[in-house]
């Protein structure tokens, strides 16, 4: 499937989850089979060339990319996480979020030092939650560098924040004018 | 590897999330990259063995192994998740926990009248969840007889449960004397 045919497989939902936002919608896209498989095929194939040695998903919809991603290609999946989901103590971080605050979660054990880490989620807005997961990796020793979505909303200028802190952007698709 | 392999790589933690609980952990076995691989093959192989023609996985952990199952032979993937979190009208479903009670939410739209779903989580325990699961995939239309779980922890009658509401149970490993 090309590209175009999995971005005509998103969905879009106005005016969630505030008033205003036009907000796309993945669940139309990993319900769809072949456009599932085909799309973590693509997010594994980015995140070998990128010398990914692991992967990391932000809870929830990262997880449904992420781990698909990294089982295709035999590398580790590292779970970014919620706050208390995490049975042995965490390292966590605070940040603000488009509509509050978050924070995340992670098992210091489960990277390596210098390990080549490589974040992934459903979708690029503003960046901060994926600048916030990659300063949680790198607090635990990992080397991230790189950051990979199935959606970027150039215009909510996540590709910015996440460039200006020295990260490499990727994306699968874009819808520009969001 | 092997099942027993993929045992040893399970994390057990004591008195998670309450005293008294010895908690069964995945992280461990998905930070290590080909024991994750070798788990959603199998997993994959059960459901396609079992005429899946999708896979529906609960939030948070039952994504991890979920999608990366659907995925690997491109069946569509069905989120089950906690409230809240579609942007769409969903079907609910209220049902009591081990440590509380809870709530579910389908898109009823991301599953077809008599399709065979198959509800994959990381663990079996009393299987309050995944009977809820399978209840609300039933609401929305599918056809649910098989469950897969990565682990069964057998004393605490989650198999026992499903069983004696029709499903039948699969797990890749148990741990007895829980």
């Amino acid at each position: 499937m090309t590209v175009d045919e999995l971005k005509a497989l998103v969905r879009s939902i106005p005016d969630f989850p505030i008033q205003g936002i036009l907000f796309r919608d993945v669940t139309t896209l990993i319900g769809h089979g072949d456009g599932f498989a085909a799309t973590v095929a693509l997010l594994a194939e980015r995140a070998q060339a990128m010398g990914a040695q692991a992967l990391a998903g932000i809870e929830a919809r990262g997880f449904i990319f992420g781990a698909a991603a990294a089982a295709r290609i035999g590398l580790p999946f590292v779970p970014v996480r919620k706050p208390g989901k995490l049975p042995v103590p965490v390292l966590a971080l605070d940040y603000a979020l488009e509509y509050g605050t978050g924070t995340l979660e992670i098992d210091p054990d489960a990277v390596h030092t210098g390990q080549r880490v490589v974040v992934i989620d459903d979708l690029l807005a503003t960046g901060g939650t994926a600048l916030a997961a990659t300063q949680l990796l790198r607090k635990a020793g990992a080397l991230v560098e790189d950051t990979l979505f199935v959606i970027d909303l150039p215009d909510l200028g996540g590709g910015e924040r996440l460039r200006a802190a020295g990260l490499r952007v990727t994306a699968l698709m874009d819808f520009p004018g969001h």
